[in-house]
């Protein structure tokens, strides 16, 4: 007899979700690693883990918060600045007990108040607490937006393809149905709003109700920002179809060209003033994961809400009461994030000099990545203007294609992993993150420290050369 | 037109859920500490919250994990203790680029490994660290599991009642239903086999699949602690019955009567050999929120999984992946619960000296909170023998039932906003948890500080007396 827990019994909901992030690739590294194998793994966004280190001065405040005692010992100042020990006594006191009780469920009320101060300065429109919740990580908020939205199978989300998987993943196991958007790769993965018409137009012809749509800017894995222009025409948009816009501006800080600076969703909401922007229903989300920050494993985010009734917040807050609090140091690290150092303090410069060193080398990385792409055979890449990500098309070749098939691979699925086995480098194969029929990808972050890069990409130019050079016919013969 | 977030538009499971923990009577409390009035927060087990501090050793270790930098400076060894700095360069190895970094989604493998020698030595038989996962607190873990297990509506899950309401709020919201099974009040809310028998063959009449059952032992809010005897009884009855068992096991530490130690199911199922310890699905929780930790704010946890087959653990990992790692300082903390310090270890006499003070001040604080409820007129209280709570049974007359009728309150709702607003007492009405009909409770934890423990029991039997002495028709006839 076969039990609840046996494969064939459990929701199927969990079993069509997919996750490539952490896929058969993901699994495969792991495997090699264990066996001894040297891995890069650029599958994640995952900046310390490969080797870029904390910025000083919040690990210093969160250290003296796990440890308040030491604010009383007299040797403290031998190994904290004092502004760290201000700042640390500044989050204490927002607690009550520290950073082993619960927190409300929405966070602590004093850091989402210092959220709330951080959008208004950004943004320049007023930004209020009470819409305002933190989350462990930015994806529980997304996945806690998701399930209030999805009702059912015919409850549709607008996605971006190519998108995180995120996405996908959630809204399979919510129940609900993807509709996919297509970015433009030769647009530079522009959003033509035209796209989404259709999409939607044939979503309703399928019999699903869209309700809400999702936009990554800076994309992930597509590395774009959005321009002001689009970005009014997808708010526009939503407004005339009655979606709910969720804003995934967790690379806000990645950005590395000049010309279309990161602006929040927000603001280009606010700015457009009138009855859209009262009404329109937006969630936007941000971590402290990204950015020259990193600390993916602190699980540090916030989502903040707009028009949304206050109803609504009051479910959306009773659901994050079952699991009862954030982890209170990932809050006070995002306040930390949203509420940096200013010049005069005594760390000040230190911090500065830390965080453009970090975010100058990105965007150098990404140009050295984009260009390393470029030069390679088959290989075409648009620049990574944002995000920590870079998506090169991979044109392979039909005997490519149709080896995988033989093996029983996804072609991309199939070139990942040969690149892996003899490169040791860990990419996700863009079908993780959806593509157009019969165009390959591959996703790989630009984290990997600025003096392995060349060589990375060296590494990768002489796979990808003998690839082609197996699988390409040249001649007219077909080699073995 | 109403908008996707509207109330009326969004996902009914999310309304359906309830959770009392921070339900009317916390929104209400929180409103009167706003206005200055002082609250005791017991409705919900938060120790740090009400003056319990942490243990030295972790903190001590965790901020040196945070703060790496540290361990560099020849003063480290001013403000630290050598096994703290030995034991934070253990953890940081684990890691792969220190706190900072996303761990694999299962959790550390160094940190897993630790759990299972903690359980192989707890219980006497072998535990498998890729069968034990870790989470941001035990919640999210029980609500990964029941993810797992509801398909629809149609699939039933026995909770005991009274529950601790993640159960039913998890239940509700996955869609799934719940199947009660009577806990009984005058046994010392002991589990009698009939009931679970009763309630399964209820469900089905009614077209439910049992397809789990839940414990919590020590019992949330009841206090008992499960006989060797029992605990048999359910893991037979659930092979019988073909469910997987749910065994919240987070009260483990605490235990405060000598007759029947802590036993977890695990230890008892393999304990009885043959076929039910191989085949029976079993799935136990446990955190550092509880015990003499009392680190809820840290988010700690872990589940170990029994028999589950290999392919549902993949799905169980896949979707843990979507949230990418549970939050890593959490689970340095879950490190140094299950790997203590030992006889020798320079700091393990202060560890004791702290550990043990708390746990034998909540054996006395529980003592004298039920002592102090059954000096109350029409209070009846079993006395707590593991857990944080205390779950006096309120006999209301009947007018006072009358009159909460007349208010529009639940008339356990009714009573414990009067003795909000009283004493400043924050309690949970017992209908959050679940009772027999026409039968009233409230919840409170034992965690106040024990030099406050007196004063607080005095306050709520003068509330009580004069909530008795309003209500109660001594008389025969009736006052205003």
């Amino acid at each position: 007899m076969s039990k609840p827990l046996d494969y064939d019994n459990i929701n199927e909901n969990v079993k069509k979700c997919q996750y490539a992030v952490r896929g058969e690739l993901y699994l495969r590294a792991s495997e090699l690693q264990k066996e001894g194998k040297k891995i890069i793994f650029t599958n994640v966004g995952n900046p310390h883990a490969l080797g870029q280190k904390p910025l000083t001065f919040p690990r210093q405040v969160i250290a003296l918060c796990q440890a308040p005692f030491l604010l009383e010992d007299p040797n403290v100042g031998l190994l904290f600045p004092a502004d760290a020990i201000a700042r640390a006594k500044h989050y204490i006191a927002m607690t009550s007990g520290g950073l082993g009780a619960y927190s409300d469920s929405r966070g602590l009320p004093g850091i989402r108040k210092e959220v709330a101060e951080f959008i208004q300065r950004r943004d320049g429109y007023p930004s209020d607490p009470e819409l305002i919740f933190l989350t462990d990580g930015a994806s529980k908020g997304v996945m806690q937006i998701l399930n209030t939205v999805i009702r059912g199978e015919s409850d549709g989300v607008l996605v971006p393809v190519p998108q995180y998987p995120l996405y996908s993943a959630t809204i399979s196991l919510l129940g609900g149905s993807l509709v996919p958007y297509y970015l433009e790769e030769t647009a530079n993965w522009g959003l033509d709003i035209n796209n989404l018409h259709q999409s939607v137009a044939q979503a309703r012809y399928k019999g699903i109700t869209v309700r809400a749509m999702v936009i990554i800017n800076p994309g992930n894995p597509t590395g774009q920002c959005l321009s002001v222009a689009n970005l009014k025409e997808i708010l526009k948009f939503c407004y005339q179809e009655n979606l709910v816009l969720l804003g995934d501006e967790v690379y806000q800080q990645n950005v590395y060209q000049d010309e279309r600076p990161f602006l929040s969703s927000k603001k280009v909401l606010m700015d457009m003033g009138g009855p859209i922007s009262r009404e329109l229903q937006l969630v936007s989300f941000h971590t402290v994961s990204k950015g020259y920050w990193g600390e993916c494993g602190q699980r540090g985010a916030y989502f903040e809400m707009t028009n949304i009734p206050p109803k609504t917040v009051e479910e959306i807050y009773k659901v994050a009461s079952i699991s009862l609090s954030p982890n209170v140091p990932g809050q006070i690290f995002l306040g930390l994030m949203v509420n940096p150092l200013k010049p005069g303090d005594i760390s000040y410069e230190r911090f500065v000099r830390e965080s453009k060193g970090i975010l100058e080398s990105l965007r150098r990385r990404a140009q050295i990545m984009t260009d390393g792409f470029n030069s390679c055979r088959n290989v075409v890449c648009n620049f990574t203007e944002g995000a920590m990500y870079s998506f090169p098309q991979i044109r392979l070749p039909p005997r490519a294609i149709e080896a995988a098939n033989q093996a029983g691979k996804v072609p991309d699925v199939f070139y990942c992993l040969k690149l892996l086995e003899a490169t040791g480098i860990s990419t996700v194969p863009g079908s993780g993150f959806g593509q157009k029929e019969g165009v390959f990808h591959l996703r790989t972050t630009i984290l990997p420290a600025e003096e392995e890069m060349p060589a990375i990409m060296e590494s990768f130019k002489k796979f990808n050369d003998g690839f082609m050079d197996q699988y390409e016919d040249h001649t007219g013969y077909s080699r073995m």
